[in-house]
């Protein structure tokens, strides 16, 4: 069996994770040449502040495109912490954003205020997901930072492009200095 | 076993494919209430000018998120309408966008000059996306119109609201007059 790595990214419906999800699929997709599967889903699970976007990387086909076991959970608020946790493949790498995640339960865990650095940094929260997804990118290596940058470009609004690639940059930077 | 409605959206990368299955899967899953999930698939399949997006619609948990049969087929490029014709189920519905699709390979099929009646009338093809999914949805009943008018003021970018719902409505009276 070949190489697949399985990312989801929740948290509450505005956080912005399912576009966030898209840029990483295509940053392995078009621009690290992968089999990607990127794909949210809504219903009852997806209720009481937890969503979720999932993305699959493979080197080969991909037979069944959900998370069977994350080997990296974001978590950006409280309740997809809780719903989530669980999921996560023992020793995977699990980030929070501490703005919203205040309860943690477990010690392994890379904690940093993604929102509230956002909001400090560059002055808009909206960017988080991109400073997560800095951050996540760098921690565990799933693409290159230089097709991050070129999935970014490509999908960030039109105007938004310099902001968006600050709001990476500093995800890169909190990361070294949390990790 | 209940309903579950597929829905495929094909076209090549440009053409909005992703945002439109977003819109529709959060107008079944947050406005109608049904369980959606909604994915695409990056890789070799994905090449050559065909990419696809994909909802499925059901009234009980999903356990497999991709389509083996889609009820509705939008081919938004030659391509596409090559590359998945074929996997339409017999007497789904296969739709369209005659300003690039010139040879298909069925008389069963709505054709809709999209991009071309988006520039025309709107002055904008990139809302094309929304001009189709607004003919599919009437043309399918597959959501209802509010909530895909609701979903899609939720998604479209800031300051874009009037242009998308305008687009919608095009898509409806289109779809009106060529099927």
């Amino acid at each position: 069996m070949g190489y697949r790595y399985e990312v989801r990214l929740s948290g509450s419906g505005g956080q912005g994770l399912i576009l966030a999800g898209i840029i990483l699929a295509e940053a392995a997709g078009i621009y690290d040449g992968k089999y990607v599967c990127q794909s949210q889903s809504y219903g009852p699970e997806a209720r009481g502040g937890a969503s979720k976007s999932e993305v699959i990387i493979s080197d080969e086909e991909i037979d069944y495109p959900k998370a069977l076991k994350p080997d990296v959970l974001l978590a950006m608020n409280q309740s997809s912490c809780d719903l989530y946790f669980f999921d996560l493949k023992p020793n995977g790498t699990f980030i929070v954003d501490s703005t919203f995640v205040r309860q943690v339960p477990t010690t392994k865990v890379i904690s940093i205020p993604f929102t509230a650095m956002a909001r400090k940094e560059l002055g808009k929260e909206v960017v988080a997901n991109v400073v997560a997804l800095g951050s996540l990118v760098y921690i565990t290596g799933v693409v290159s930072l230089k097709s991050l940058e070129s999935a970014l470009i490509n999908r960030a609004p039109s105007g938004t492009e310099e902001l968006n690639l600050r709001a990476m940059e500093l995800g890169v930077q909190l990361a070294k200095a949390y990790q």
